[in-house]
């Protein structure tokens, strides 16, 4: 157990006025203890509470390989860990649940206990925001790898690969330059379906003319990158030099606006400014950014809606997008680190308007 | 929206006492809604209700390109769709709940209306459970890429090759025999790491000696397939052979006691009999096998406390193992269609005991 963590993840119950609670979620129980488990559908819970106990029930199927530090209730397949985990919840304290935890374990708990539930995981979230200096350094390492991919997947983009082959090709890629894979599936897109924000890329075969979106990111050292470039695959057309330039200059208005203090609506305000003020604010259709670490995408959202401060050492993605629906679409994203009077842009791989042939 | 599967799980929803339900697995709307929609962690739900009423809500990021034949609820990023979703759930129902549906959706729901909830999926998955006949010959269409699959990473496997290298290969090998990808992470396991059923393939180099497991499976057509076989690369030992030998005859006794009217506790005794009345009923750690379809997982276990009546048309795993902790494990999985009177083995890949050079 990393006693320091696990410290600012009590501070922030107490603030929240959850006494338990169940952390459920593979990346937070990593962050706690050091230790990474993937327990599939099984149940895999870290049960803490304010008087700082803490125990982990874990299914005999994922064997420790050394002692965690803290209390372990290993169970099998032919027992319910739900009724293991009720002994210890108590019904006279608010009970904080993981948010992704599968609702059927919720339900289930409740039959047991009656128990007031709210949602628990912002107390680890809170504390996972703000990265420590071996996190930084880590998260800095992890972008430099993404910077690299993006130059290798980039020359190997020819006429008639289709999206799934370049997909393909990255994932080795990623290994080439010591990442353990990809952290997120990679979407890659030409032409039409780079109108699609969320597109899966398909047997869409490069074509001259096509726009090009490339949204990868990596896992190294068990920290996520996430960087976006868009480019044109031959002539580019006047409308669509327009465009680029105008989500680049809503990235720069975005990482320009990151500094300790302000909200993070003010940064997405600051990016969506730029394209609303060009004509196109109804064809940039999602928030600007996400927080980023051991996950891909982490509490909380660069939104409008998101008032929270923007605190030194918080780590997150700028991503403007425009999607012409049925013809292209441009988004430029990259990992930003908050200093104590700006910010450090992690990606450094260059975004300015490129015709690729 | 598919008639005939709407009015199944209309029809079990009654049964369970269901009156209204949230559907948001994306399986299970695909096998509803023919549509494969990935969310990602934006709300998709598919909310029924014993009136027939059905309604999609769905994040404008992911546009639909056709009419499902159901009224559909758009919202966007600064809209929160657990509002929307609230206003047609009716407290004086009993709500069924998605058993995968992640907890914080749960929580704010139950924060807007005070509703009595259930695991509602149970009336999805019991439909799912009975294949109909177009289902049926797309997963014997899927598992014969899976034989095909395990005969060319067989004869790929070489001294000093890495699981992970293995699992790697895997994956084209699958695209070359129709496939889409796999339907979940490869378990490739050389020597000590086969006796962790879990085990995650990493650097382990295969060397003279080590036993193999291999426990694969893909996507074809939207249809998952799964298989595992093991062997024993260079010579094997006397104690090897016998535990390969017990766990095949507890495979063929399971495949055996396989047919409509059983209990799937009935198969999961027939397999683990024969392990224990040999010897090692300790090591087989885990349940004799699960359903499988669109999801590699599917409802219901073979296990030893599942007492429901298996029926002609499931399809599901046979796969007991024996796991020697530290030395080596052997694992052997088919999938079985359950007939009118027993079974189709949809596994033809050899499980002789075999020693691969």
């Amino acid at each position: 157990m990393n006693k320091e963590r696990f410290e600012k993840v009590l501070e922030n119950m107490k603030k929240h006025n959850i006494d338990q609670m169940v952390i459920t979620s593979p990346e937070s129980i990593f962050y706690l203890l050091g230790e990474w488990i993937h327990p599939g559908e099984r149940m895999l819970a870290l049960y803490v509470n304010k008087k700082s106990d803490a125990k982990l029930f874990i299914n005999e199927l994922f064997p420790l390989k050394r002692d965690l530090g803290v209390d372990v209730c290993v169970y099998n397949d032919r027992e319910d860990p739900i009724i293991y985990l009720s002994e210890v919840a108590s019904e006279d304290m608010v009970m904080g649940i993981d948010k992704d935890w599968p609702s059927h374990f919720l339900i289930r708990l409740l039959r047991q206990k009656d128990l007031k539930v709210e949602i628990g995981s912002i107390a680890v979230d809170e504390a996972r925001v703000i990265k420590d200096m071996n996190e930084r350094s880590l998260m800095r390492e992890s972008s430099k790898v993404n910077d690299k991919v993006m130059g290798d997947i980039v020359d190997i983009l020819k006429e008639g690969m289709t999206e799934i082959e370049a997909c393909n090709a990255l994932k080795d890629i990623y290994k080439k330059h010591g990442a353990k894979g990809v952290s997120f599936e990679p979407l890659i897109c030409f032409g039409e379906g780079a109108a699609e924000p969320h597109h899966s890329s398909d047997d869409t075969a490069l074509k001259k003319g096509d726009c090009v979106i490339i949204d990868i990111g990596g896992i190294k050292d068990n920290y996520c990158s996430d960087m976006t470039r868009s480019f044109i695959y031959g002539d580019s057309s006047e409308e669509y030099n327009k465009i680029y330039e105008l989500v680049l200059k809503a990235n720069l208005a975005g990482i320009e606006a990151v500094k300790p203090g302000v909200y993070f609506s003010d940064i997405d305000k600051a990016a969506r400014n730029v394209i609303e003020n060009g004509g196109y604010g109804k064809y940039f259709t999602h928030r600007t950014g996400h927080n980023i670490g051991i996950s891909v995408h982490e509490y909380p959202d660069v939104g409008s809606a998101n008032n929270m401060v923007v605190e030194e050492g918080m780590i997150f993605s700028i991503e403007p997008g425009i999607y012409m629906q049925g013809r292209f679409g441009v988004r430029i994203e990259d990992l930003v680190l908050v200093t104590n009077d700006g910010c450090e842009v992690l990606n450094k791989y260059p975004k300015e308007l490129t015709a690729l042939k």
